[in-house]
C-alpha cells in the first residue's frame, strides 16, 4: 500500500504519472476490501468505480468542481481519495464516516445521496446556481444505469435539451439494468453509432498522409476520436454530447478522455458511458456482484430473516391462488421475493429501481382482479407515497406493499432508516398497517391481508428476534404477552417487543407487555377501558407515530391512562450498530425505567 | 343536439354512420360547454378530445375493453357517451357525477384518475391482470404530451420493451409540453419519419399498375399506409408498433385508422400519435387554452388569491436578492408564479409535470448558494414526499415549499383535495411548517420563510377570507385574535379561523380565537399553561394532523387541557362546493357547538 499510504489529498494524487494510478488503484482496492470485511458496506459497487474515480480526482479540480454520486453506494475510492483516508477504518461505525456522501462530513461530498435517481436533478441545480451566481466549476454526476431510469432521472434528464455547459453525466454502465434484453430503457442508452464524418476523415487521412508519421500519430488518437465521433440519439436529443463506450476500469483511457471531456463540456454538456465490472478486483464479487452488492461484517451470507418468510408464504399462497403477483423494485434478493422469481416465474415483476411504476402498476393489476404484493424497502416505499395516496387508497384496491427494513437499519444511516412509514402510512384512509411480532407472524399477516379486499401495508424489520406471538391472528387483534398489572406495554415489532419484555423482567414481571400487530386502525377493543399507566414503544418517528395515536384515543375518550410514547426522535439518526441507535433514542431499559418510574 | 339525446351508450352509437359522428361532436361541444359554464369544469382538454373520444367509443367494446385516461381532465365526452348522460347536468356538484374518472361511479371508468402521470402504469397492470386470469380485451391509455414525461409513465414506458398485445397508448399530442422548443423530450416523441419501404412501395405500385384503378384505390389508402409505415425509434425501441400523427380532431380520419389500429394491437403494442387543439370550437378556448383550462362558473376569471400574493412578494424579494429563485411544475398559472417569470425570467424555472424533479432541482440549487421557492400544489406536492424526506430535510437545506390549493378543494373532489400535507410534512425533522391565515400573513411568511436557512413548507388554500392577522410576524407565533376564557379555539388557516370567529359569535363572543400561522413546531410557549377547553380547527386529515399533535403536547406536559380535535374525517371526500364538504366532515359552527358545548 505504497503509493495511497503517502497520499494526501488531490493535490498529492496530481502529482503522481498516470502510469502510477493503476498500482494505486491495487491499493484502493485493498483498502476497500480489507475495511468492508470488517466493518461490511456496499462491496461491488466501489470496486467497480475505483478507476473511474481515480480518474476524476485526477483530472478534475476538487472540492472546487462537484461530484453528485447517485445512490452513492460507490463512495468509497472518493472518501479515501479526499479528506476521509485516516478515518476511513471508522466507515459506517457509530460516530465514524458515513457509507454514503454526507455534506456534513466533508466538503468533498456536494450533496448527500442515499436513495436512486437524485444526482442528475441535483447536479443541475448546483449547475444553474453555480451559473446564476458566476461562479465556475465542473459539475458531474455519476449514475448506474439501474439508477439512470429512475423516473427522477427521467424527469431531469427530460426537461430540458439545453444541458447547462460544464456539466458532465457519466453513465456507469455496469449490467445492473435488470434483465437488459428486456429492458426498454437500456436499448434506448446503449444504442451509439460512429458518425459518417469519423470513417470519412479516417479514409482521407489515410489517402493524403499515406503511412507517414502523421497517420501513425492520428492511428494513435484512433480510439479517442472514435469515440468522440460516435452519437447517441437519445442522449444528444436530450442537449449533451455523447461520448463513449469507455472502459471504465482502463485508468489510463479514462484520464486521457476525463481531461478531454472537460475540455468539450465547456461548450457543451457531455454525457460519458463507461462501462465497468461490479466487484472488479475481487473474484467472488464479480461472479457475483449481486451476493457482494452489500455484505455483512466479514461478508458472511445472512439466509434468514423475514424476506425469507416473505417468499416461501406467498409462493405457497400463490400455489393456492392464481390471482396473487409478487412485484419488487430492483430488490428482489433484499425483499426475499426471488425465491417466488423461482417459483412462479410468470407472476413475478422486478420493474427496476421504480417504485412509483410498482405500486401504480400493483393499483391497475388489483384493478384488474389480481391479488399484487409489492416488497419494497420502508425508506424506498417514501417514492411511492402519492401513489399509495391517489392510485391505491383512493380507489380502495387490494394492494399488498411489503415495507421490509421498517425501523433502524444500523451502518446504512440517515438515507436507508424506516422511521418514517408509520407516519406516512396511518393518516391514509382505507389502508391497514400491520407490523409483525415474528416470522409466523407475518406469515399470518401475509394471508389475512391477502383475504382482505383493500389496501394493506405490512412493515418489518429485516430479521426478527425470535417468536413472540401465539394467539390466533384474527384481523390482527392485540396480544398481551405478560400479564401484568397498572402498567402497559404497548410494543410495535420484534426489536421493541423484545425491548417490552427486558423492561418486564427489569420491573420483575410486574408489566403487561403487549405485542401490537395491527399498527392501524388502532385495536379500540383493547384500548377501550385500558387505564394507568401506559408505555407505547416503536421504531418509528414520536410525530404521527404509533404512540401519538394511542394518546389521541385515549384522551378522546376520556381514559385514565397516562401514557408515555418512546419512539424515534425529531432527527435523522446517523449510522452504526442498531444497539447505539437505540440508545441514542432512548429505546433502553434503563432510560425507559428512569423516565416512568424515576428509577 | 338531435343525435346526442337519441343516444343511449355505446350499442347505439355504433349504429350511426360515420357521416353523422361529426355532428355528434358538435352536440357533446355544446352540452360540455354549457355543463361547464354552468358547473365550473377542464374545459380546454375536454373540447379538444371530443372526435378522439367518439372514435374509441365507435371503434371499441367498452366496458369491456378498457380506457384509462391520464390526469383524467378529458372525460367529458367519455361520460356522456358511456352511461352518464342523463346525470351530466350535475357535474361536479355534490352528490353528482365527478369531473374525473371514477371507479366508483361507473364500470366505463376503469381507472380513477386525477393526478398526471399514472395511465400507462395503470394499464400495463390492467392487461397483465387480463393475460394472467385469460380474459381477451383492449386496454388504451390516453395521455397527453405534457403528462408523458412524468417521470411514472416514463418509468413505465422504459421498464420493459415487451409491451403487452391489446395494449394502445394514444399519445395526445396538444403542445402541452412546457415550452416545445426547448423540451427535450419533446423532441425525442415528436420525430417520425417514413419507412424507406413505403418510399419503396409507393413507387412499384405505380410501376406495376400504372393509372388504373389499382393505383386510384391504393392512393386512397395512402395516408393511412404512409402513417403506418411511419416509425419513431424511441417508441419503437420501447416496443411500441408507432402510429402516427394522426388528426385527432378529425373523427372519419380516427375511425378509420382506430380499427385498423385495433388490429395491429393483436400482434403488437401500438403507439397512436395524435394532435389535437385544446378547446377546439369554442374560439377564446382555442386562443387561449391555458386560461380556460380550468374555469370557474360563467368562465368567469378570478384575479385574486393567495397565488398573486406568492407572485409579488417573490418579485420584490427577488429585486433585493439574487440568490432567490423560483421553480413550479407545470402551474404557473394557478400557483402565481407567472408573476415571476415576467419580472425575472432568467430566475424563473418550469419544468412541467415532474414535481421530484422540481424538488430535488431545488434541493441542489440550495446546496449550491440559492434560495428556491418552489410552487406546488398541495396535492401534487404528495408525488415529491421522497425528496422533500431525503433531499431536502435530510441535509437541512434552505428550500421553501409553498403548497398552494391546501386543505378542501371543492368541485374537483378526491384526487385533488390537500387533506394530508399537515400530516405527511409534520414529522419531518427539519422542516418547518406555515399555515398563514391571510394574504398579508403569507408575504410575511415567504420573506421571514427566505431568512431561515433550513427547509420550510407554507400551506394555503386558493384564497384568503380576508385580513386577520395583524400582530408582528416574528417567528410565526401564533396571535389571540379574540380574547376569552376557558375556551381556546386554535385554528389553522383562512376558513378555520372565519369559522371560529363565526363560532365565537355564536357563543356570546366568549371564545379565544387564536390563529395559528406555525403548523410545526407548535408554539409551545402559546401551549404552555394552556388548560380548560381547546378546539383545534383544521382542514387536513384529523389524524397525523395538527389536532393532534397539540393533544399529545398538552397531554405530555399534563395540563388539564380538553382537546376536541376538528378537521377532515378518515375518508377522501367526494367534490361539491367546499361548504358542502365542510358541512360533511362537521367543520360548522353548529356541529361544533352540538360536540362541544352540547347545545
Amino acid at each position: 500500500m505504497n503509493i495511497l499510504e503517502d497520499l494526501n489529498g488531490s493535490a498529492d494524487l496530481k502529482k503522481l504519472k498516470i502510469s502510477q494510478l493503476s498500482a494505486l488503484a491495487v491499493d484502493l482496492r485493498s483498502q476497500i476490501l480489507s475495511v468492508t470485511r470488517k466493518n461490511g458496506g456496499h462491496l461491488s459497487s466501489n470496486l467497480g468505480m475505483v478507476e473511474t474515480t481515480i480518474a476524476l480526482h485526477y483530472c478534475f479540480d476538487l472540492p472546487k468542481d462537484k461530484i453528485v454520486f447517485d445512490v452513492g453506494h460507490q463512495c468509497y475510492a472518493h472518501k479515501l481519495l479526499s479528506d476521509r483516508k485516516q478515518s476511513f477504518e471508522s466507515l459506517r461505525s457509530w460516530g465514524g464516516i458515513s457509507g454514503f456522501p454526507d455534506i456534513e462530513e466533508s466538503e468533498y461530498d456536494a450533496f448527500s445521496t442515499g436513495h436512486a435517481g437524485t444526482s442528475i436533478s441535483a447536479a443541475l441545480g448546483l449547475c444553474y446556481a453555480r451559473d446564476t451566481l458566476g461562479q465556475d466549476h465542473t459539475v458531474i454526476a455519476v449514475v448506474g444505469d439501474g439508477s439512470l431510469s429512475n423516473g427522477l432521472n427521467l424527469e431531469a434528464l427530460n426537461a430540458s435539451n439545453q444541458k447547462p455547459n460544464n456539466f458532465i453525466v457519466i453513465l456507469n454502465d455496469n449490467g445492473m439494468s435488470i434483465s437488459k434484453n428486456k429492458n426498454g430503457f437500456y436499448k434506448l442508452i446503449s444504442k451509439s453509432t460512429t458518425k459518417r464524418g469519423y470513417v470519412k476523415g479516417k479514409r482521407a487521412v489515410k489517402r493524403i498522409f499515406g503511412n507517414s508519421f502523421v497517420t501513425r500519430f492520428l492511428i494513435r488518437c484512433k480510439d479517442f476520436l472514435k469515440r468522440v465521433f460516435n452519437k447517441n440519439n437519445y442522449f444528444e436529443k436530450l442537449g449533451f454530447k455523447y461520448v463513449g463506450v469507455i472502459d471504465g476500469n482502463n485508468v489510463k483511457e479514462l484520464t486521457n478522455i476525463l481531461s478531454r471531456v472537460k475540455n468539450i463540456a465547456k461548450e457543451k454538456a457531455v454525457l460519458l458511458h463507461v462501462r465497468t465490472t461490479k466487484g472488479k478486483g475481487y473474484d467472488k464479487a464479480e461472479e457475483n456482484s449481486s451476493t457482494y452488492h452489500g455484505v455483512s461484517k466479514n461478508f458472511e451470507q445472512t439466509t434468514s430473516g423475514f424476506g425469507l418468510t416473505l417468499g416461501q408464504t406467498l409462493s405457497a399462497e400463490m400455489d393456492k391462488d392464481e390471482r396473487i403477483v409478487a412485484i419488487t423494485a430492483g430488490m428482489k434478493d433484499g425483499t426475499g421475493l426471488f425465491q417466488v422469481e423461482k417459483t412462479h416465474p410468470d407472476r413475478f415483476y422486478d420493474v427496476g429501481i421504480a417504485e412509483e411504476y410498482a405500486v401504480t402498476l400493483a393499483a391497475g393489476m388489483a384493478k384488474g382482479g389480481l391479488k399484487p404484493v409489492v416488497g419494497i424497502y420502508s425508506t424506498f416505499t417514501q417514492r411511492a407515497y402519492d401513489q399509495i395516496v391517489h392510485d391505491v387508497c383512493l380507489q380502495n384496491l387490494p394492494v399488498v406493499l411489503c415495507l421490509d427494513r421498517a425501523g433502524l437499519n444500523g451502518e446504512d444511516g440517515k438515507t436507508h432508516q424506516g422511521l418514517f412509514d408509520i407516519s406516512y402510512l396511518s393518516h391514509l384512509p382505507n389502508l391497514t398497517v400491520f407490523a409483525p411480532a415474528d416470522d409466523n407472524d407475518l406469515a399470518e399477516t401475509i394471508k389475512y391481508a391477502l383475504s382482505l379486499n383493500s389496501p394493506v401495508a405490512i412493515r418489518y424489520p429485516k430479521k426478527g428476534e425470535g417468536r413472540f406471538a401465539t394467539q390466533e391472528f384474527g384481523t390482527g387483534e392485540w396480544e398481551r404477552l405478560t400479564e401484568g398489572k397498572d402498567v402497559t406495554v404497548l410494543a410495535v415489532g420484534p426489536r421493541m417487543i423484545k425491548l417490552a419484555l427486558n423492561l418486564n423482567q427489569a420491573c420483575e414481571n410486574k408489566l403487561s407487555v403487549v405485542c401490537v400487530k395491527r399498527v392501524n386502525p388502532l385495536d379500540q377493543k383493547f384500548l377501550d377501558g385500558l387505564v394507568g399507566t401506559v408505555i407505547t414503544l416503536e421504531e418509528n418517528a414520536i410525530k404521527g407515530g404509533f404512540g401519538q395515536a394511542v394518546k389521541c384515543y385515549l384522551a378522546d375518550k376520556n381514559q385514565k391512562a397516562k401514557v408515555f410514547g418512546f419512539g424515534i426522535k425529531d432527527e435523522f439518526i446517523p449510522h452504526g450498530s442498531v444497539e447505539e441507535q437505540l440508545a441514542y433514542c432512548g429505546l433502553t431499559v434503563d432510560n425507559i425505567k428512569k423516565i416512568v418510574f424515576n428509577s
